[in-house]
């Protein structure tokens, strides 16, 4: 059986973001037993599991992801549309664009301090649209 | 209900490459929802989910790669299988060995932007297998 | 249908550990077709696929994600859990907190040079706790 939800999330500010509530409430009644996919439908936003409770580890993430793959670095050939553009690109794809998750006894079986971050890796990123899809 | 198809791909230069067509062409009729998961079944190549337009997105992506994972590293011990191979192994775990996308009406449920790609991390890698499963 | 089975792996040392064998055990017959996901319960641990063979690949990437997410970063402010513990968050999400592998004629459809890894980012992280669902 496949349930399947598309919600729009409003505009973030660049960071990583908690999101774990936001999913579940869109998406309802979880079956018994089954999985959780969600994907993010855009190439400059990620989706990865992390810490829920300390937001300071959101902060770092952050801060880390932009020293890691910063802007204007010599290799960047793609820049016409921001110097934000193209980091976030390389950031999606090493954060990854969607996460899986066990469903067990009707709930998602995250470790205790797990929850789901969405990384916004544009300044001004707008609305992101997620899909959510449950199999069982 | 699930359908499952192994294809292999012709040889590929170094570099990101967008496999999206090759992967519907081969796994043909789509459920009306669901998920596809596809694997690359090799430890120095990755797929991932990025840009589907501008080529110059996919140029940047290998250059950036190349300097964050470079060759002849001092921490690497592994180097008897060429000075591409460890670096191989290593952006293959970064970017991630595979994708799953949802399917919607039969479709892939991909951000209009979004396209499937191939990372070939190797210098001379040959021809890479993919296994593509759907379930629904 | 859906199978699942949580297991609860012994410490292991900070670094890279091949624990294929250790998930199939626990999992037990396989259907004939699917696909098996497995989670780490954890923010400070992570999964991949990578080589199975030559002990060194592991070696190397434990050497390398330690210098590509060193310890006592400037840009660290979430430190009061020890300087081991805000890169084992970054690396989990680096690298992943999951696996999805194709399950063809009852057996993991992984290339023959593929295995799970289970990389440890803390100095001393316990026991950790996986989540294996398969799905058919």
């Amino acid at each position: 059986m496949v349930i399947q939800q598309r919600i729009t999330l409003p505009p973030m500010p660049r960071g990583f973001h908690l999101i774990t509530r936001n999913v579940l409430d869109a998406i309802g009644k979880l079956p018994d037993s089954g999985l959780m996919h969600v994907l993010i439908q855009h190439t400059s936003a990620g989706l990865t599991l992390n810490e829920n409770a300390d937001p300071s580890v959101r902060d770092d993430f952050s801060a880390f992801m932009n020293h890691l793959v910063p802007e204007n670095h010599p290799t960047y050939s793609h820049i016409f549309e921001g110097e934000d553009d193209m980091p976030a690109h390389l950031k999606a794809s090493i954060i990854g664009s969607s996460v899986t998750i066990p469903i067990t006894n009707g709930r998602l079986n995250l470790g205790t301090w797990q929850g789901i971050y969405l990384g916004e890796f544009r300044n001004h990123g707008g609305s992101r649209r997620l899909v959510i899809t449950v199999t069982s």
